[in-house]
């Protein structure tokens, strides 16, 4: 049921190993720390794409809010590691989304890197609310189980937002086609990569 | 008058050159777009700051609603360039923080790089006030004029900031020996710079 759910709604191929969430609710001080940091990398990596193509007027409109948006999703993170006395922490190595760039075309043309860019994107957010669903679903934790549902909800729309400014940019068949690929590929990311409660991904 | 006051409030030793605003006020869309960029480079620093020094909780607190209000500042920009029917345009080369960028010391301890990154923070936010205000004072346009001073407000309060930034982690003493060297420098790079009125600083 959950798999078919994530299946439609996400369009991810293969859900997130049942262990995880309860690997993550041992190590929720990791999890809260990798976690404010996809906020803070979303936020930088939008940034990014806005000095990248400040030519693409809706792009630039609709990313800049996202920014506001993700910077406010890390200071809520920040809120709830500082309400247990716990600091920030360092950043950790991203296995997940480095792999994901191993996929990106590399010296193509500038159409296709612009739509590689964006579904990574588009990938990243639908995986994150994915976990952020399970998170909400299968931590004993009755007030964490609401924070990640807000966040859940908030990803699924950047999800579409990502996949709404390729096909802006992009023909819709080309934009799908693609989409389908990166689907394939970061599922077979997900299978390889080790289930681990530290981190988000 | 202005010179004065000037050197009393924000501490910086060489004031603008008269010219700059009226060059300034010929070329407002380059103005406009310039200014956009700093609020991003500012935002994007303060996030530099805090992955760099997650331990550190008061810097992290405090820089933490600095990048929201940054890049507050960024989307005020983006919509008046909007209102005047303009793309954001390219980034131009940082000619003034990439000669401020010289004078960090290099290879130091912790401690001196640290205090050196936090006193570049201020001695930007105290030129670009200052400049604020010249534009707020000197631009024909009634609109801009306030739209001008409201930035010039803000960026006061966070030259204090980081100098209070510094005082936490650094002794007094030794703040203010170095923030004297870093005025004296950036008035030496002030009175080599060109003067164009397509750039902020």
């Amino acid at each position: 049921m959950i798999q078919q759910e994530t299946k439609n709604i996400l369009g991810l191929q293969l859900p997130t190993d049942p262990r995880w969430v309860d690997l993550a609710s041992i190590s929720l001080e990791e999890i809260l720390t990798d976690h404010a940091y996809c906020e803070q990398k979303a936020a930088t990596s939008c940034i990014s794409l806005i000095q990248r193509y400040p030519d693409r007027q809706k792009l630039v409109a609709e990313l800049s809010p996202i920014v506001t948006e993700e910077w406010g999703h890390f200071r809520q993170v920040l809120a709830e590691l500082n309400r247990r006395n716990l600091p920030l922490g360092r950043q950790r190595k991203d296995v997940y989304v480095n792999k994901l760039m191993e996929f990106q075309v590399k010296g193509a043309s500038e159409e296709d890197m612009l739509l590689d860019r964006l579904l990574i994107f588009a990938l990243i957010e639908a995986r994150s609310c994915e976990r952020f669903k399970r998170l909400s679903e299968g931590l004993d934790d009755e007030y964490l189980q609401k924070f990640y549902r807000r966040f859940m909800e908030s990803e699924a729309g950047h999800y579409h937002l990502f996949i709404d400014l390729a096909e802006t940019y992009i023909p819709k068949e080309k934009v799908r086609k693609r989409w389908k690929e990166w689907l394939e590929y970061e599922a077979s990311v997900m299978q390889n990569i080790e289930v681990r409660g530290d981190r988000i991904h």
